[in-house]
């Protein structure tokens, strides 16, 4: 069975030595000093490893169960729920009023990572309540966010979103399910909603699900959704539960993977549904939760990636097979450890190398989340925005990419289900896909976010990156400036290419957007790597004798910058040669 | 559930108008006219679409099962197994002498195909009977082909290759099964071997195990292994069966895909077994089949990936989501369909230009293995054997690669089992990991092919490459040639580093033999793509009316050498980093 270990010296590194987050201005920073960072990761650390880890393949092996209309959780889930519930994990970042504990939100990204590498399909729960209660606390009345939210923080109730119906997903502007205003002003709610992950379970008193639904007799398309809470049991005006509300589960999906969560068809039968923000104003309401959730995508993208490395890392040390072409590394053994092999350290760097890169990256966002909502910081909320899709589409395709390479490590014994290595290639994959397919982070990153404010939030990012290079114009940190200088060169030339040849033709643009947004990818890690390796001389320079860990940040990163940057070149060579080629064929000619 | 129809087109475009079969001087090529190779692919298109196809869920659901030491295949694989049998589709290239049909190599893999993407792990259970007939035909005594060829020529007996043992798979000079002479000339064989793909099933009367033991007292390490026969039940010398053979199942894996296909630990307590070829030789045995078994695992990658594309196709066709930027193309609809969407293009694209080269290339493959077997062709012998590992590694990863890209067409629904996309990509998994995985195939071709008779087939290789270009220089196929002219050189660089640095350290050549691999890959694709399109406006230029056809072959064609070549500049400079990044932490650095 696979083995979790959280990654809690990297965490620190990139806390204090790359963010520096104590001198940060942004409040609550102040208190994330580097013992109590530690303690509470190292904490974490220790719920992800000895509760959330060992019932990762039990999740995976029992699923969920759907029988007599009631949802079953795996063996196991609901007695780790409590603890988390006890803990007071669920509640890190929420507001106080409501009985959070008002962390920033990069302390709650540094805890969710253990959890979701431990147990992607169990953390599901707790991520889409947090996901409900960020619109509810956003967007709805005093007095709903008083009988929800309290309970959504300590998830005694558990949240959902329900978005997708069997017709539409992406263009949500075909919605069906429809809301009928009633006198009391309150809504019957009436559709089907499906690939509700959490959707119903055994783990919590209630579930208050978020649905988006079109107001009887409101504009058509997309301009006439609208947001709603209906709770699975109807909550009276002193918060206690009375009767059933008229939504239940239609069947759960088998799926490949995140077996662990209860994946429903949601029916909705003239249930009792609470508007939330404004009538048609529902699009709103979910697009300002995006980045959060976006960014928590991202997130399960590499730390599956980086639990599938922790494993094939151990494996390639372990497994004796072959020697060394340069001489037997373990000439009293039969044979040598796979890690000796050239190919299996190639493997193993690019694995290593994008996780540590894509940490950086996804807590970066966090910070500029933070700034955002702490400091009112408009400028960070651009740069947030622009890193959104590159955040969840980068990181999740590369993320499973690398689960699944790490799964290469162990042959054969990467295949068969025994050693866990097959379920972190199938539970990351979902990850390219829901919250915005990945072509549509393409098309969000090209389409939308490059032009957003008059290009200025892009312009910001690529001085931001001129003005890494020329902090660090030392010759040792030539192997990263001088990589990202190009890498950043090609992206903008990229960018160039499509101002200029998307105005004739906008499919010029779209179809390089998914290169674009892998190259963005690549140019991102890049600028991570140059942070980390600079805070790492830093350190060294500063007499700091952790010299194994420091030197390897600087060679990983080295590792980086020399075999992945060249990706961005391929990228804009495709990017250039336009649609002619993409959209060459007639539909009968496919 | 998704369905399959057999390419018999582009097939036949490839048989016929690219490789001109008629036109060789292949014994037995005579026969492949027009209407034969036609009649025979249709014939097999039909059995994959209506027979196989509709199995390939259930084998994935159902699976097989183990109980009371009996092997169960799912529902409806026997009588599917029979129609196989009866219609003779086993020994299509099976030797006359054995009851086979005589056909060339070429022939089988055109009708295997059809049947491997309808139905894999189905296919699998015939294909690795072909491997075990293909290794008793050309090494065992006289005597022991006529007792057991006849029956596996006819799948009444299967077979199966026994290779990995629990501590070695690649390393199998570790192998601890062994084998004692017995007084009559036969072997009592012991020990145990894992993943051994339809070890034991309900659809034949017998199971042919090749089993490779070392004998006792024999050479140390790879030099003392030997390849035996060991049947499930004894033959008689009359060739009835007799008793059971102390050889049992231990158990079956559970698998990420393949699941129809029972994946055995088999225990062989003091088998009979009977030699193979020499004492001490049975590496060498398995080796005179490896390209064969290869290039069959390399078709499982594309064939995946080609029935994936084909539904990915139908659904970006059938589901309306969104609509053309440029202006709406099913304006009396709800929505436009997806295919109108440059990144759903940009995919679909992907893939088709993928499989199509993929196939020419296995096509040609299996071509160069008819001219050595039936011609005694030394250069189509050396180059096969060149681009064996090649078509291995790259198709099966690209094939993979695709089918999650087809997956990923179905956004949501991709996930979940019910439209049978998650399957497409579990199932072509497994061919990037069995007979040798992908790394060792970039093994066999950087450190053993490139050099491999003085370097004189690849240097054979380039200088095809070369004629090629030449014979096309007419303005239309420049953007083939150009592109293949530029991929080529920088192949050549990439080799011509490996020369210069692989000697002072061979670790410089062996960190990028996975990146050399590819690399080749997308010459060879460019090649068969500079092929097919010259071919394809020679049809047009003779007056061919079939127009659309070609025309998509052509354009196809361009999306690939425009989209896809530039990889290999990625690569070289990443080949060019050399092996000091790779190498650069120590194992306890990681």
């Amino acid at each position: 069975m696979p083995s979790y270990t959280a990654p809690t010296k990297d965490i620190q590194f990139l806390l204090h030595d790359v963010l520096k987050v104590s001198e940060q201005s942004v409040p609550g920073y102040d208190e994330m000093d580097r013992d109590f960072t530690s303690a509470v990761v190292e904490e974490a650390g220790k719920i992800a490893s000895d509760v959330l880890a060992p019932l990762n393949a039990v999740g995976d092996t029992e699923g969920c169960t759907f029988e007599n209309g009631v949802v079953r959780t795996p063996k196991g889930f609901k007695d780790a729920f409590e603890q988390m519930k006890e803990g007071g994990w669920t509640a890190l970042d929420c507001d106080p009023e409501y009985g959070g504990q008002g962390l920033p939100y990069l302390m709650m990204t540094a805890v969710n990572e253990p959890f979701v590498s431990a147990n992607m399909a169990f953390n599901m729960y707790q991520g889409l309540t947090h996901g409900a209660y960020s619109a509810i606390h956003a967007h709805a009345s005093d007095e709903l966010k008083a009988k929800f939210l309290p309970k959504m923080v300590t998830c005694e109730w558990t949240g959902t979103m329900n978005l997708t119906e069997p017709h539409c997903g992406t263009d949500l502007g075909l919605m069906r399910t429809k809301a009928e205003p009633q006198a009391d002003g309150s809504f019957k709610i009436t559709g089907q909603k499906i690939f509700i992950s959490a959707g119903d379970h055994d783990m919590s008193e209630n579930v208050i699900h978020l649905v988006l639904a079109k107001i009887v007799g409101g504009p058509e398309g997309i301009k006439g959704v609208s947001l709603f809470i209906v709770p699975k049991i109807m909550v009276d005006d002193n918060g206690d539960l009375g009767e059933r509300n008229a939504v239940s589960v239609g069947k759960i999906e088998e799926k490949m993977g995140i077996h662990g969560n209860a994946t429903c068809v949601m029916n909705y039968d003239g249930a009792v549904g609470y508007l939330v923000g404004e009538e048609h104003k529902g699009m709103r309401a979910m697009f300002t939760m995006m980045n959060e959730a976006r960014l928590g995508v991202g997130l399960q993208g590499y730390a599956q990636a980086e639990a599938a490395y922790q494993n094939a890392l151990i494996y390639a040390k372990d497994r004796l097979q072959g020697r060394d072409v340069t001489g037997a590394k373990n000439p009293d053994g039969p044979a040598d450890p796979l890690i000796v092999h050239p190919d299996i350290r190639r493997n193993l760097m690019e694995q290593k190398s994008f996780v540590e890169g894509a940490r950086a990256l996804t807590y970066w966002g966090a910070n500029l989340i933070d700034k955002h909502s702490r400091e009112h910081d408009e400028a960070a909320h651009g740069l947030v925005s622009l890193l959104t899709p590159v955040i969840k589409g980068f990181l999740t395709d590369k993320g499973f990419d690398m689960a699944v390479q790490a799964q290469q490590v162990y042959g054969g014994h990467g295949y068969i289900e025994e050693w866990g290595m097959s379920q972190f290639a199938r539970d990351a994959r979902i990850a390219m896909i829901y919250e915005g397919a990945n072509g549509i982070q393409a098309l969000d990153l090209v389409g939308r976010k490059l032009a957003q404010d008059g290009g200025k939030h892009v312009m910001a990012f690529f001085e931001m990156v001129k003005a890494e290079c020329k902090a660090h114009e030392d010759e040792r940190m030539k192997p990263f400036t001088d990589a990202l200088k190009n890498a950043s060169k090609q992206l903008q030339a990229a960018g160039m290419y499509f101002m200029q040849n998307g105005m004739k033709n906008p499919n010029n643009a779209l179809s390089g957007s998914y290169d674009f947004m892998h190259m963005m990818g690549h140019v991102c890690l890049g600028l991570m790597w140059t942070r980390m390796a600079a805070a790492a001389y830093s350190e060294l320079d500063a007499g700091n004798t952790d010299t194994d860990f420091l030197n390897a940040k600087i060679k990983t990163g080295e590792f980086y910058m020399a075999r992945s940057l060249p990706a961005c070149s391929m990228h804009l060579a495709r990017i250039e040669t336009g649609a002619d080629t993409v959209m060459g064929l007639t539909a009968d000619q496919f």
